[in-house]
């Protein structure tokens, strides 16, 4: 595969990107038909019910698609029960002669049939280029297809001692402004963010994106896990409802008073069921919410409690924390992973694979992913190639 | 400076090793004669009385050292007031043309005096080659010159969320193979370490230095804090006393019966008075005791109270912290810094500059340095030039 492949994968990408919040649940996919290592054709999927990728790619080149190569940054589809016709049918009558994909498509009506069908056509295929990029275009319709929720991006900002206030509850500020910028740039890159009630009491926040300067600013729908309806109803939140929605995940038993003022500020009401040991709100059911919404990535942002709940349940895919340079120490401090410790250090959330470092100013943002790309990169055969 | 030049420093620097644990309260030094890409004489300083690394590599080098360079860690020396003769005057004599330096010598009666003799002697000088690495040789002499106090390395292991322990004190093990190694490296390059009897009872640890295959192996002082004497005359500690002493702090009012007991068994006794606030140790003691035994650079393995104590008293020079990947969570957990947390945010512990970081095996290692070799290259003065 030659290096410069990678840019012409990286513009399907960017085509992807492009597709419509409401994608969801199909995933972001562009692709990008290249003649003579000239650009001859180039499509993007806007919504569920508009043509495929590969199909507006291949119309843009015509004529030009006949030997060329089609990078497309998730395998074709090549089922029927659905809207449009199956790409790989469109790609074989175009006279392509080259594929070179991303990722497989975990859809079991495709994973893998898709490949296969267009190398029994006689076109090569090759796969893996730019799967990372690939894999964070789509994590909520992957985690969909292999998890069937969305995917949970737990963020934590901590000193070195993994504290996020002292005993007094003074936290302002631990983390840098870099540090600050990269939480808008998560917010950013997730459909909704969530907080404890805690949170909104404690800090007011407005929870939406401050990115200066971006062109596009997506602000993620904001979800407040409030049991007993305690969101003040003249949070900020409610100043901001035109720019993104409020949703309450409020209790069975939270005062019908409360939550109607709630409403009447704008806020989406929704009554889940309380947690696995009768206390809290049942998280599933908000990613069940989510999902329903067509809500597919979400941003936890604390507090402890709610950071603990979340990996106590097991709920959580990805991890961002920024570490500061800093020591508060102490056993009275605050830690950013509330709840209880289990009884035996065996029985800990222990991640696979080192953790991922990288500079943000003064801070150390500390990434660990669950589970990544690798899940959906195509299945080496034994004597079978990918050179097609 | 030649790249080459590198080489050259790093054999001084290897020569400053050998001298002998008893070397302090002097310098590490070493030395090497260079002559047309050629060593020509080597030399280091055993300990105080004996001849210094310069006198010795010049000695060997013999008539060959005429318009040859000496590589040199520190600055040579320039005084008179004691045993050996300043080696400015054996440089200047010997005909060497070059003189190439890593660090200054803080000790007033040299700092920049004796790198100025040479220059004005017509000697060319060039300083600061692999500075980080002579810094770290003699971060014990370079502390007492600068703090008066040995250098203290505060040494931790913990969960992304700095916990050392689940609430029931489960602790096995948090970190892995590498990061044991690591740890025991550490106490191969430190003079002392000390634990808190809290330590001692729970785990029943040797503290010695286990690096299979090593040739030589230094075990460090073995210091253990223990107001009240409650370390038990069985503990393995003193199966191993002849591989390395046991000191045991006690505090003014231990039992005059328990500290016989372990004065029995080979520990040597101090008697510290108590901490700032009544309680526990005075740690300055600790640490005057340390250098009045010429032991300049002590290792804080715990547990969460002692590291808390050196914080809390800023005797903190360095720290290195073992991430694991893993979350213990919970407000029950133990964390890797005990004690009492500052009121506000503005009076925790805020390091300068960025965190260092290594991977171990699947751990993270993360280092602080609260201060460094910088404050020992030599002052440029404007329009002075280094190269001489």
């Amino acid at each position: 595969m030659l290096r410069d492949e990678k840019v012409f994968m990286a513009m399907a990408l960017d085509l992807a990107m492009m597709a419509r919040d409401d994608v969801a649940p199909n995933p972001r996919v562009g692709a990008v038909v290249v003649r003579k290592g000239r650009v001859v054709g180039r499509g993007y999927h806007e919504r569920p019910g508009l043509p495929h990728a590969e199909v507006l790619a291949l119309r843009e080149a015509g004529e030009r698609a006949r030997g060329a190569t089609l990078y497309v940054n998730l395998e074709p589809c090549c089922h029927l029960n659905k809207r449009t016709p199956p790409c790989t049918r469109e790609i074989l009558s175009s006279g392509i002669g080259r594929v070179v994909i991303s990722l497989s498509d975990p859809n079991p009506h495709v994973n893998g049939k898709g490949i296969l069908e267009l190398r029994e056509g006689g076109v090569s295929v090759e796969t893996g280029l730019l799967a990372p990029q690939a894999f964070a275009v789509n994590r909520g319709f992957l985690s969909l297809m292999k998890n069937g929720r969305p995917f949970v991006t737990l963020k934590g900002a901590a000193s070195l001692d993994g504290q996020i206030a002292t005993a007094t509850g003074d936290s302002q500020w631990i983390s840098g402004a870099p540090s600050l910028k990269y939480a808008h740039q998560l917010r950013q890159e997730h459909d909704a963010i969530v907080v404890g009630v805690g949170t909104v009491l404690k800090d007011n926040p407005l929870l939406t994106t401050r990115l200066p300067g971006l062109r596009k600013v997506h602000h993620p729908v904001r979800v407040i896990l409030d049991s007993l309806g305690r969101t003040p109803p003249d949070s900020r939140l409610f100043e901001t409802i035109s720019e993104s929605p409020v949703w309450i995940m409020a209790g069975e038993h939270a005062p019908e008073d409360r939550v109607a003022r709630l409403e009447d500020k704008g806020a989406r009401i929704f009554r889940l069921p309380a947690g696995p040991d009768g206390k809290g709100l049942r998280l599933s059911s908000l990613l069940a919410a989510l999902l329903e919404s067509r809500l597919l990535t979400l941003l936890v942002e604390g507090g402890a409690q709610v950071n603990g709940s979340f990996l106590q349940e097991r709920l959580v895919d990805s991890i961002r924390l920024v570490l500061a340079p800093l020591l508060i120490g102490g056993e009275d401090a605050l830690g950013w992973i509330g709840g209880r410790s289990p009884k035996r250090l065996v029985d800990a959330f222990r991640f696979p694979g080192p953790l991922r470092t990288r500079r943000l100013g003064e801070d150390l943002l500390i990434s660990v992913d669950l589970w990544d790309e690798t899940l959906f990169l195509e299945k080496k055969l034994s004597g079978a190639s990918g050179k097609g």
